[in-house]
């Protein structure tokens, strides 16, 4: 094998996600179901066939990592920026108590059934940071389960990627506050200052591109117009990290999301999409499989891990549902809103991957933790197919009823 | 910058080879010489902006190889069957001569300038080895000028394809007899049969996917027999390299050559296109310019430098050109491919890294080696422009005079 193995393993992967994609489809479930599934059936829980070790495991991470960041950039170049505007404050309520009541559930699972003594700071720290796990949305399987059923544009997906990337940023802010006060060198204050700078800085792109865009339309439709849109996606998504401390997925999303009102839209985003779908994506939501490992599990941890998922469901749904329904949207669609945002993905094991780090998680809340990010990735996009399908459903019937009151 | 750095690098590779080649098409040269000026001024040579040391440069060497792949597998797919049946006698003789000349060349030089005493086996072998370093042809700079310019499926183009892959295998043998020479632990009879079985292995995917091409092109036009194509490609390259030790670039150019008569053609062929010139060629092409670096030289070296780019450049327009003319082509055809034939790249780098790994070639020498890369691989898109742009003005005025003649 030797140096040429990568070679191998993404074809393997390509193949597997691509098959178990095809297969999920005629189970009427989406397709990122069966590329999730091949990750983990060649991932370390079942047949270990592809590792995340060494030189090879190290160029799959990378591309999984500009697979995500072009599934955001697409996100936001199919956004629409009047309903985003329209429901911005929405986003931002359905974020906020989307955040809240995971926190409040993680750290009341944790509680009821370790029984620190909260008096001793460590101890309530451990409990809050169960909460902080359980509050970080990873919107990428959400945006593939809506681009799938062609819902990314309308205004319950405007919404839940609006609330995503704001979820985001609320999870930046509570992750920090919560290791600040464990590890002394992370100043909360810096933190928050780094944020405003970040959203001046967007704010200043923004301006820059929306005085310059008569100069960039020229470029409409050649090859260089595409080539240098990713170029500004991999930019805004590396100084997002580099420079402030933000998800560079978030990067990317604004990126998206500055280009999308431009001529150039629709020749960017066609171009962008087949990149991702002919190899990047799939190898992302792989690597999401490959990246877990569902160790043996002693009986209390499994208990924990039961409720904790239970609870991770209900809290996003409930949380986000109440946020969605304050905002003054139906229940159907406080439903869908609260569904799609039930998936935890690659952020959360972020998350728990600092935690681990600075000592707030040992190694067996951290399969406990795990297990909640597979189950919650991959009922996440069959939910939203279920509640959504029920939705046009009935828009069918509506237009049915219609047409029959206009024969 | 950390983890996250290999994001600027790539968007800072994409930007400069975009910049880059359109500035050469202004200067009426082919985009790919920007490209690869763009490698040489980030690299070690002018700027050390990128270098391909570390997790950074393993993650843009495999990029690279992922291009150069689809970039063969591009080619293989835009191949005209009836041409390169009609021309495979031809790609044979200019091959052949196209190796053997090169050979003699190098060997030549090196006993001219350095006048080691050839009673010395070790001396005698290295020698030779320099000649063996001038006989592989990289193809994939020749097939992207040729693209360019849409010549690529003609009899010029498929001849020079063709004699590529055919000097790629005589590359293969002549290097394994030489080291094998040198290093007792290769066995050229080994090689040999795993050269026989390879055309064997290669037959039989051949026959089983046209017996099968029915079954296959019911996926027309679908998203997933394009990623089924690429699979296909990745593990033919795969194979290749792991089973026959022949270079992966062979096994995509002749994944391209089994799939080019299906009916899908077209429809990968776009797809996989758009993946390599918006992300992997570019990488690839700047990779190249990355590897090399000109470090100081001494004065005999300088000159054996200089003295081993006229006999690299004449060598393989003279050798190739006569082997053409042999096989009953033009004057002006001849020369064309022989031009075709110039570019070493690659290729040649990687015979010079294994013969300094066993003693053949000193580091000056490498030097002396790489230097000729460079010039050779920059100089073959000129050259081929201006001996074809000549061809095509003799094409058109004569189509001119036949109007006129009409008239």
């Amino acid at each position: 094998m030797g140096e040429y193995a990568y070679l191998l393993y993404i074809a393997i992967i390509l193949f597997s996600t691509k098959i178990l994609g095809v297969f999920s489809r005629k189970l009427h479930m989406p397709q990122v179901v069966g590329a999730l599934l091949a990750g983990i059936i060649l991932g370390p829980s079942v047949t270990n066939l592809i590792t995340l070790q060494g030189d090879v495991g190290q160029f799959l991470e990378d591309t999984a990592e500009i697979g995500v960041i072009f599934l955001m950039f697409s996100a936001g170049l199919d956004t629409d920026v009047r309903e985003l505007k329209k429901n911005s404050i929405s986003a931002f309520v359905v974020a906020g108590i989307g955040v809240l009541v995971p926190v409040l559930g993680g750290f009341a699972t944790y509680a009821a059934i370790f029984k620190p003594s909260l008096a001793n700071q460590q101890e309530l720290l451990k409990a809050i940071f169960i909460g902080v796990v359980l509050s970080a949305t990873s919107v990428s399987i959400t945006v593939e389960t809506l681009r799938e059923m062609g819902k990314l544009g309308g205004k319950v997906g405007t919404t839940i990627l609006g609330a995503a990337v704001i979820d985001d940023i609320l999870g930046i802010i509570v992750l920090t506050v919560v290791t600040s006060l464990q590890d002394t060198s992370v100043k909360i204050s810096t933190v928050l200052l780094k944020i405003v700078l970040y959203f001046v800085f967007i704010g200043a792109v923004f301006f820059v591109c929306y005085k310059c865009r008569k100069q960039i339309e020229r470029f409409d439709k050649r090859r260089s117009v595409a080539i240098m849109a990713v170029v500004f996606c991999l930019v805004l998504s590396f100084i997002s990290e580099a420079a402030f401390g933000i998800a560079d997925i978030t990067g990317a999303y604004f990126a998206g999301l500055i280009l999308c009102e431009l001529k150039l839209q629709p020749y960017v985003n066609r171009k962008t999409e087949i990149l991702s779908y002919m190899f990047f994506s799939p190898i992302f939501f792989a690597s999401i499989g490959l990246k877990t490992s569902l160790s043996a599990m002693s009986g209390v941890i499994l208990t924990f891990s039961a409720v904790l998922l239970l609870v991770a469901i209900l809290s996003k749904v409930l949380g986000c549902g109440l946020g969605a329904r304050l905002c003054g949207f139906s229940g159907k669609d406080a439903l869908q809103i609260g569904v799609g945002m039930i998936s935890r993905g690659e952020v959360a094991l972020i998350v728990a991957q600092k935690g681990s780090q600075c000592g707030l998680l040992n190694s067996n809340l951290f399969g406990a933790i795990v297990l909640v990010v597979i189950v919650t990735t991959l009922i996440t996009p069959v939910l939203l197919k279920m509640v959504m399908r029920d939705a046009s459903n009935e828009v069918n019937l509506g237009k049915i009823g219609k047409n029959a009151a206009h024969n």
